[in-house]
């Protein structure tokens, strides 16, 4: 469903013409003609439709689409939030859900220190790089199958399911052996080889939004996962590129009240990376519960002045016991609650 | 203060130019001689020399300031929260401001019985717009001195204090007469003229960020209120222009943080604008009180499909008034509060 | 003319007060009903009515505008090129104009030598400002009106015409009596009073894109001007920001094709600002010249590296004439011409 | 090599505590203590220290990188502009390239065709995707290897080699058996083990630059491509995203002269995606030509208004003949060519 705007001076036959490709399409015509334009109305399944070979067509000055370009992602087509259990807990309901752990895996005691001392502090699933995606070849890349292992000890160790980033399609059998939770980072969200590759595993996905996505993008990228019949995804809304450089990115609160209208499926707030240091990151995670996130991801380490990567963003393990103690105050005034 | 990178193949006479300036300007010179690079520290009090000129000098890459370019405005100036009274409440203190109403002023008993139903909800302050900056030359542009005299009534009634826009110098003084919180409007947070006028009047300021500044050069433009004197200047956030369309604005939730890291002035958020969507704005709203804004300006109209401006933004007395309630227990999650 | 695009589960009565509203307005209404959306046409003048209204009503899921919202600016309105005469060159037409000055008048001597410097090189109008608007308080402001008399010398002796900034509506007359050319600076496109005061002087005017606005909203800037019967408005294009830094903007080189369909009006570029970055002026005039720019502005300055503002993208004059030369050769390419 | 920047109150032991610190990494550290703030230069190779955890150690500001953090793709580390052969033409020498063909290879007699009006319209290279990232699962998604097939025929047909899209790691044997160039798309930019995939291929690499990416951060890939030793990697340019919705993308010609000093690497200009209507395609072609690109890619359609995929961005062939007359002109106003 789609409507087309004609140009000024859009000729009889520019109109008959664009008329007669929709009708050709098997799609229902409704012409309104103005005296400043003429506008088509085309109805009929906009999937089967171009609208840029519509949009190119002589006297065409643009095609405005009706409706969203998701569908198994979208509200309209399941009103009910996406709930799934994770380990005891109901993710996309009323609790509220606390990932946390260092960016990345970095030896087998710091994983399991760090792992400790946010369980302790209340989180309920942890977080760690085994594969990173760093933006200099020089820089650290994580520790792969090994730090995989480490993940699963420090698993058995807390009892908390791990969330894990996988960076390539040929990957994804490996890091599902570990894993409980499939991320897709910000730079891949539209590897698509990937999206397909995470929608088979079946695999509960965190997918974070692109750095300079659209909420629409985001929300086709959870559509490709969707399409394997994958249900169990969650949507991360992580920070945005905007020309503010003061923090290394902007969060879009907005983005979880967005979501939650145009979709069903859980929302998961970074504020780590969202803000990219650590003064900001408690007031971001706090903000995030007021707006609605499902639940949030933060960045721990014991000692980040030693971290491997992402130290600047990452807040001691006192400090996030705090803050979860705040979010938890937050979290019961919107009437939600975070289990300890 | 500030550092001087040589480029790689600069010449000793070169690097002696470099010093020489400096050391014309009374600056104290620190030469650091690395293999890669040659860094000239140039120490001294920053507002005397000019960054660019020695930027443009020869064998120079770039020039780094060490210190941020506000100083009245900078929490290292003045380490206290500025607070102030307004009507027997304190701004930038444990209380959170509330500040409500129609976006234009657009009758008489609109104002009235708009001001009514939101002091009713628990609102502090009125807003409303008698002279209005509008995209279009042809669109309602504000009822002018009319407006402030129909505020000035609402007050009258309600008690409530008023905030309006001035939009040129000229103006300063005839709003001064009716209105007791200046807004300097987005768009003319760089207006230099208005900034001067609005200093000098010595009146509370609301100063709006503008849509693609950073907060530094909002700092900027604090400074040249304070500069006259003027000490009763709050900032407010009121959403960035970014790639993403489907909300007006993006509203830059970290921006309240490190705001109140940087400065001592009181930060109000209008969620209104930063969303521009009123299904968006209580989200936004809660999100900024739990970040820890000192008030919030929200757009509150009867009927909302009347509004002669912004009524996509606008929310109803009665959502306004359930808003309030919900902020007020996440004020108190956070150990703050709104007063009824 | 615009389109209302109710809600998938929109009532028959929401459609309907939908429906009578228009018709209110004394619209024409249109219907279309779809399965999965009903589609209103609202045939009549957009300006009379109000988009936001509809846009609140109970059942609209979003309005779409068809027409554009400037009138005089389009050139669906004045088909032609808007051209004009100024000092013997016709600015708008088949010649490409050549602005060059230095950033901001320093002394007599300065800007009557780089006038010279210029003249010799082969501009034609001579920039320089005498009111700066500066991001700090304790930053040079400008001569002021001393800057103006020297400017009117500069004139005297180089026969060149001058272009110069104006920051506020009380300065206007002044200005207007030293000028032939009124800068309205991209802080203060959306500075509405000062667009209708430089509209009401008729003088030619320049007027910069903002740093952050919208093809269309530098247009309704311009109908603001136009509306006074000021037709002799330049569109200047001087690069937008965004989250690339290296530059000091992002040189949006394709609004001047943009500019060049939408609208009748002459597009002078500005490469010192677009770029920051002395080495990359020349690159991005030569661009602007390629495509399509009826002009190009230029900071000069003899001695860059003792400049008092924008030293940093300021060219010397030698690179400035060679420029010169090398923007003819495009000109001559793309079957214009720059004038000796 | 780095600069740190302590708080105006760190402590002695946090000053003493950051330079033990650089000392144990084996770094010559340099102190300077001014009254407003200390700073303590850090002397050694960048790449052995970790920035942000100098960074999240008590007492410190920020720290300021000196050295870019590309290394190979540098002009510092090879001056001399890189060039290579392709099918008779040099790469990054006095000649620019032209490439051109469909977005996407849609069926043998299409591609064909295209092809040979391409190259009777003087291209050089021939374009056309077999695989395409489509935003949408349900859109067309390419022919796949059945398409570089037909690419292959092509060639043969027309004597043009082939640039083509590579999305995932595991299809780069199946591509280069059939391509001449990789083109990674801009969304896998920052696909790293696809980065690792095509540099161990050796063969000639389009890198597009990321929607988001910051020139550095695009720099960045190239240098994970020439990390394995693969030195044909050529930049594209193919615009980035902002606030401006007018056009598909912003078109940053400045990246062109920027991209031209930082790197001695190739740089293709992609006008197609760069603006996303065709209109502007010949006006942003000719400015890239003008501001230094050392190769251009151009969508060419012989009938848009049926392309499977940016129809809405594609010339006709008559439409390309003409703007590479168009662009040779050019090409000779600047001193160079687009060779016969």
């Amino acid at each position: 469903m789609m409507i087309v705007i004609m140009k000024a001076d859009a000729s009889m036959s520019e109109k008959s013409a664009v008329i007669a490709r929709a009708e050709d399409y098997g799609f229902k015509v409704h012409l309104s003609d103005g005296k400043e334009r003429t506008i088509i109305g085309v109805i009929g399944d906009s999937a089967t439709i171009n609208r840029e070979q519509i949009e190119r067509m002589s006297g065409v000055e643009r095609v405005v689409p009706i409706l969203k370009p998701f569908k198994l992602a979208s509200r309209e087509f399941k009103p009910d939030d996406t709930t799934f259990s994770l380990n005891g807990h109901t993710i996309g309901g009323n609790e509220i859900i606390v990932m946390a752990g260092p960016c990345s895996v970095e030896s087998r005691s710091q994983i399991i220190e760090t792992a400790i001392a946010c369980k302790e502090a209340g989180a309920h699933v942890l977080r760690g790089g085994a594969f990173k995606p760093r933006t200099s070849p020089y820089a650290f890349q994580g520790m792969g199958e090994e730090g995989l292992k480490y993940l699963a000890e420090a698993r058995e160790v807390t009892g908390m399911p791990i969330v894990t980033e996988v960076m390539e399609p040929a990957l994804v059998p490996l890091v599902c052996e570990y894993a409980d939770i499939l991320q897709i980072g910000a730079r891949n969200m539209q590897n698509y080889a990937l999206l397909h590759a995470v929608g088979e595993s079946q695999f509960p996905v965190l997918l974070k939004r692109g750095m300079s996505s659209l909420i629409e993008e985001w929300l086709m990228c959870a559509e490709y996962i969707l399409s394997h019949g994958n249900t169990r995804v969650m949507l991360c809304e992580r920070g945005i590129r905007t020309f503010e450089t003061y923090t290394r990115n902007t969060f879009d609160i907005n983005a979880i009240p967005v979501a939650k209208q145009l979709s069903h499926l859980p929302i998961i707030a970074d504020p780590s990376h969202a803000t990219g240091k650590w003064e900001y990151v408690a007031g971001a995670a706090k903000a995030a519960v007021a707006a609605g996130a499902d639940g949030i991801i933060i960045e721990v380490h014991p000692r980040p002045e030693e971290a491997m990567s992402d130290g600047g963003q990452s807040l001691k393990p006192e400090k996030f016991a705090k803050l979860v103690t705040e979010m938890k105050a937050i979290a019961q005034a919107v009437g939600r609650d975070i289990k300890s």
